[in-house]
């Protein structure tokens, strides 16, 4: 494919769609909740999950204090909950009363758990560490909450049932195709 | 959702799909790559990218060394030479020739550009941090490449025009929708 090149990175948005999340915290007697796209698994063992964070953010200092957080995986029939935690900080409304947002029960933590959400995982703060003008802020997986009607019995997602909220950049979302999947096996393929 | 509990994660499978790249190296007067599928953006000023590494795997050795990576995002129908890439290491063979990888030219770094790549990434190496099992290695992008045609107006992938390879875990792969794609505005939403 031709290519442009450029120094730096324009709008930044050449490394999406992203599944779009939603982190939890439980602190102060009160739920807070924030969209965010910046995140990955980083360990298998011990399980870690980092996402990153702007210091500005109300969560960040939340989660500082709880010592703990949620990453709730959310499917497209609920992506305007995204764009509404996104939009507002806790810092001004209750988000969790302004939006109506149904929690579960988590299992080893005090992080709400959303009931829209088709997984969730609840996270023990271990480290958070200052790169840029964000925070990567790793957490430690205690306990995984996910639909299993929603996914194989390997546990992968099942994308004829759900479709996950991808973020493409400028406010926008798409979904995977539900009909397109390739088994490309690299054990195979590095062989050939 | 009703959803199941458990503590730990099983499969780890559940924050899947997430966009597979190659990362890319060049030391020791040879090219090396492999196929990388967690990875973040993580801070916009300056932009840094990290990507998620066992160091057990020679490109980690590689990088350390050269102090720079490439990032190359990958479309669905080049989806063989991620699980190629994947699947065998760099200390047996010369992947480049093995697998007739395409190089296009770098422009502040010496990573190969992936030809078939829609998009990628010179970082120069800023740090690296043991999390767990695996090492979170941090670059700042010094360049970008993109094929102006795949992108709209506003840097936003063209769904309609590339695919890319979505990895959903178990050696398998899918790609967005073509053909859905909506606007949620944050300060819309946040202020309903």
């Amino acid at each position: 494919m031709a290519k442009v090149s450029t120094e730096g990175v324009g709008q930044f948005y050449h490394h999406y769609p992203r599944v779009a999340t939603i982190v939890t915290v439980h602190t102060r007697g009160q739920d807070n909740a924030m969209a965010v796209a910046w995140h990955s698994s980083i360990s298998f063992d011990p399980p870690l999950y980092g996402i990153s964070i702007s210091p500005k953010r109300f969560t960040y200092e939340l989660i500082l204090e709880a010592k703990e957080f949620g990453v709730n995986f959310m499917p497209m029939d609920k992506a305007e909950l995204i764009a509404s935690v996104g939009g507002i900080s806790g810092r001004e409304v209750d988000k969790f009363q302004r939006f109506g947002i149904a929690e579960e029960k988590p299992l080893k933590t005090s992080v709400p758990i959303l009931k829209d959400a088709y997984a969730a995982y609840e996270c023990k703060l271990v480290d958070h560490k200052v790169y840029g003008d964000h925070v990567w802020v790793v957490g430690e997986i205690l306990a995984s909450h996910f639909d299993e009607d929603l996914f194989t019995g390997e546990q992968v997602l099942d994308l004829k049932r759900v479709s996950p909220a991808l973020y493409l950049g400028a406010e926008l979302y798409t979904i995977p195709a539900k009909d397109i999947i390739r088994h490309l096996d690299r054990k195979v393929y590095g062989k050939r």
